[in-house]
């Protein structure tokens, strides 16, 4: 088949323009010799690719100077184990809001660290909503209050920042990080994976305060050190030079396509027009998720007889549309839409799910 | 420029038949509508690849079957941090060999976990050669002994496994993994950054014997966790796909090019070639390290007037001849002559050393 849309939730699909530029430098970095896959992370060509990107990522989501950019390799879970190792002493309180699956996969990789508190907890509601920040029971002396802004497989996300005073706060952005601005100051420290918005999975990006670098956090090899990291420039160990390479690519893309701005305005059409096919089918299709938090990211849907998902999966396919198939933790259908995702495929599939509910309905 | 020999000690450089097949492949895996790095790893094509990657190293390296195999993200330095916290209980004796840069971060890495004992060390000497197995001051209550197989930026190579009795062997191969056949089963774990041997940088390749995954270890996030790992088929979180993808193309090519017999045999000649020229130059290129333990995969050496060394990095450009800078910690030139660096390129090399040696010598 030729290339289709693909609704993947992560790895997900990158702008074509990315790929076809990385296929054009695939034997050869322009002047270099040699892939840039292969060059040293500390030569030339490396290092002109690492500072632009950096410095492209800054511009993007209007980054302040007093906060650090790191370009790891791991995931955002491996960032999640690093939070309280770098900024909670032992068996320090650090509050965690937990409104789907990855907030609860943070709140794991903290346990033999901190005591973590669970201070808002969507689970009895099957994470369908976010806790009112009324009924949040925060801990006066936590080390920090961790949330997850968007929820990947519960189709929950935050539509605005949560206000809780003194207290760092801490947020998982892996897949809504640049798809609108947004107001950094109010965070100690927001990560992602960059496998959903920003490029390909195997780097993470972690934006912190400087500040907050200075506590002593807990007993830590200096590869799980943010600090360590910081003063090697990212390249404490070798970096995961490819993979930073593509990111920087699709932040180029998202500068020249008019930045973070624009893609809000984007992401919004796309996700209302998905909603409303759904909020439109008269039950045939149905999202459970509270409006005013439904993702503007991941679309989890159902259809309402669940004998009918492998056949809309298979004509999905046939029109060019990959990858609906829904987490295992939830069944049913799921359409994430990075800013990757043009609009038109969304059209394509908004039109798609019209057709098949009209031939099976 | 066009594709030049490129000596880099890693990332280094990728067989150009892979490099080939990345670029076809960019935008379209076969039949998958979409490209490798934007597919799901839960989905059939990668699952497939990771599969394949996996039965392709078993074979390629002899892995026996009460050894698991973990594709992790991060490099070795990740894994030098997660062996104490993994192997060792808190604060226990572990004993470091350490014959180079590399065995001195990883005894680093563990110093906050276990009582990291210096067994044996090669720095007074300058890591020019690797203490006799004799004088090692082993300890009987180690949790393990950690040793470099080849240490990239000394140039210092084990050419045999050492016997250190029921104690846990652990060794980091980053830099000669596949380069010769080895008997995996003298090893508790023996682990590798791809970035040198096996492919690009962003994945690291732990062999660990299966029984080692049921010591306690100490505290630690199930993302540190190799028994976690295991348990999730090294897809605890979402992996560095197209890293994986990469290195599984690599091992595919080193079976097609006849395994590790046969490139035990082409790296055995492409040190040979080099050490010819250095040692046959009369002391216009100089390396110091002890003739039996010379590394097969880098040779470090030094010009005789290293005013000469601007010069020599420049025209062995124009020469196609590139990545020959030592490393910073060593100075003077370095060519790494990994697997995927063909005999060609090493003659080259040669040939150009000698030239080179007429006009400036």
């Amino acid at each position: 088949m030729s290339r289709a849309f693909n609704f993947s939730a992560g790895p997900a699909t990158l702008p074509e323009t990315v790929l076809r530029q990385a296929r054009d430098e695939l034997l050869e970095f322009p002047g270099a010799g040699a892939s840039i896959v292969e060059l040293s992370h500390r030569g030339p060509e490396f290092m002109q690719v690492a500072a632009e990107a950096e410095a492209d990522l800054r511009t993007l989501l209007s980054i302040p100077d007093d906060y650090a950019v790191l370009f790891l390799s791991g995931g955002a879970t491996t960032q999640q184990a690093l939070i309280a190792l770098n900024f909670a002493a032992p068996g320090q309180v650090a509050d965690y809001v937990v409104t789907g699956h990855w907030g609860k996969t943070a709140l794991k990789q903290v346990q033999p660290y901190v005591s973590a508190h669970r201070a808002a907890d969507g689970e009895a509601g099957g994470f369908r909503d976010i806790p009112p920040r009324d009924d949040w029971r925060l801990s006066a002396d936590a080390a920090y209050v961790h949330y997850t802004a968007n929820e990947t497989i519960h189709g929950v996300e935050f539509r605005d920042v949560p206000e809780v005073g003194d207290v760092p706060l801490i947020a998982d952005f892996s897949s809504s990080i640049a798809s609108e601005p947004l107001d950094i100051s109010k965070f100690g420290m927001i990560y992602a994976g960059a496998q959903k918005n920003l490029g390909p999975v195997g780097v993470s990006v972690v934006i912190v305060r400087r500040e907050l670098l200075q506590r002593a956090g807990q007993p830590r090899a200096p590869i799980l050190d943010y600090a360590a990291h910081l003063q090697g420039e990212s390249m404490l160990n070798t970096p995961p030079t490819y993979n930073w390479y593509l990111a920087g690519l699709v932040f180029k893309w998202m500068l020249a396509e008019g930045g973070v701005a624009e893609f809000a305005r984007r992401n919004a059409r796309k996700a209302a027009a998905l909603y409303a096919v759904i909020d439109g089918s008269g039950g045939f299709y149905r999202n459970e998720v509270a409006a005013a938090v439904r993702s503007r990211m991941n679309v989890p849907f159902f259809l309402h007889d669940e004998a009918l998902d492998a056949v809309f999966l298979d004509e999905a396919r046939e029109a060019g549309l990959i990858s609906l198939k829904g987490h295992r933790a939830l069944g049913g259908m799921r359409a994430s839409i990075y800013n990757a995702m043009p609009e038109a495929g969304v059209q394509a599939l908004a039109a798609f799910m019209g057709e098949f509910q009209q031939r099976h309905g």
